[in-house]
């Protein structure tokens, strides 16, 4: 995860994420579990907004196959956090995003993340393509 | 909740449940909101083996419509909590349970909670009757 | 809890909390234990921003004594929440909070919740009287 | 992540974890944020035994550098997760765990992954060497 970007530049899409009280543990900073669910609050916000779609109705879902964070500098309640979502790769059923986490305004990440979804159908959960209407979405995010 | 009850003895069923590093918030101890998901984990646990079924399939599910707890004494990671569960009264189609959170082996309560289900069709939400299997299971939280 | 105001006019002060992904349960709307989340990060946001300081630091804390729900219609990830805050009692050392949790926009509550703290010392842990600057913090919840 | 290993006989300590209601989400599995807090668990609550001390409290304390997650099957509430642990590196200041998650009595792994921790000053959170008391309970974890 070395070569994860750590410049807001570089991340086409920008969501606030609030940070709650329950974030922070017994050393006072956001939990690192917490970071993954901003992870993947930003992803499928994203897709719900882009699609237009209430993507959960699919008869195709997003799966997490893999994921990963590497933490810079200490996230804190009451900030709010701003997750930056750029496409790394997108396959015939996966997508792999890359993920940045800001403070308010800066410019250089606390965290940066890969998120991998795997598309499967619903009821039998088998691997299926990425649906057309992820696939159109998933172009806003490729451009800086 | 003034007369919930704070004694062991007085919980037909008792369940252990592991806390977790991130249930402790920036004061050291277990966050207030956590203590809920201690006590919808061990009544759905609870009726899920009660029952031998997963009621999460059943035509009819258990929505909670009022929830409360008084928090007694502190609990901390890494202690594994005992929840205790208590029939307060079963309706026409609601649930209300008492439940007492205990340190492993103590007598005396660190919180008490009341939470009450209630019972709706899966799949349009109207209200219905608590199905059959549930009434059945409840027997056995109603003597200590 | 059959008093609690469920009219956003009542309410002096709102706040903006994003819901998450993974707040929704099986059943696919916000979990009952997340409604708390919700609650505490309404209220200590607020104290932090109103009193212009970081309450964790001085040297009395405000743990929770108490809290309740009741759960009038489900919210859903990916909305955002708008919680009310609202004084009920200022004593000696606790401060009773009456929490609406809204809709974006909307007139009544899906949720009304009371939110009990006792104020107690940092280091013993001993009651103690409400801070002053948490209590020049609350007269602007005092007057709708 | 190709290598973790995924075979319960590679992990010397083995942990249980009770799964909870909450942590499935609208897809009716445990979502993919929560793995992580069995991680952080399993990894800190063997500390706290082994070490037979509150690592809370030592004057230096580990904090996450990365942490990443394969997942290979479903886990879902109520089963009881088993969090396998490895020590892949020990560092000077840096600790690298190996965590297979296990479903009750299985031979095979429904997730891997990696956890750092970089230990650093409690108040000044500058790096300092892995504590003494932490590297002699690691030895427990370094053969299967």
């Amino acid at each position: 995860m070395q070569d994860l970007p750590t410049d807001r530049a570089e991340y086409p899409v920008i969501r606030a994420i609030t940070t709650r009280w329950m974030d922070n543990d017994t050393y006072g900073h956001v939990n690192n579990v917490v970071y993954y669910s901003y992870f993947d609050t930003a992803v499928n916000a994203f897709l719900i907004e882009a699609t237009g779609t209430d993507i959960r109705q699919l008869p195709a879902i997003g799966i997490v196959a893999e994921s990963g964070c590497r933490y810079l500098s200490a996230l804190s309640f009451p900030e709010t956090v701003e997750a930056g979502l750029k496409l790394e790769k997108l396959g015939r059923s996966s997508v792999i995003y890359r993920i940045g986490l800001f403070r308010a305004g800066a410019a250089s990440a606390a965290a940066v993340g890969r998120f991998v979804h795997v598309y499967v159908d619903a009821a039998t959960r088998a691997t299926v393509p990425v649906p057309e209407a992820i696939r159109a979405a998933l172009a806003r995010l490729s451009v800086p």
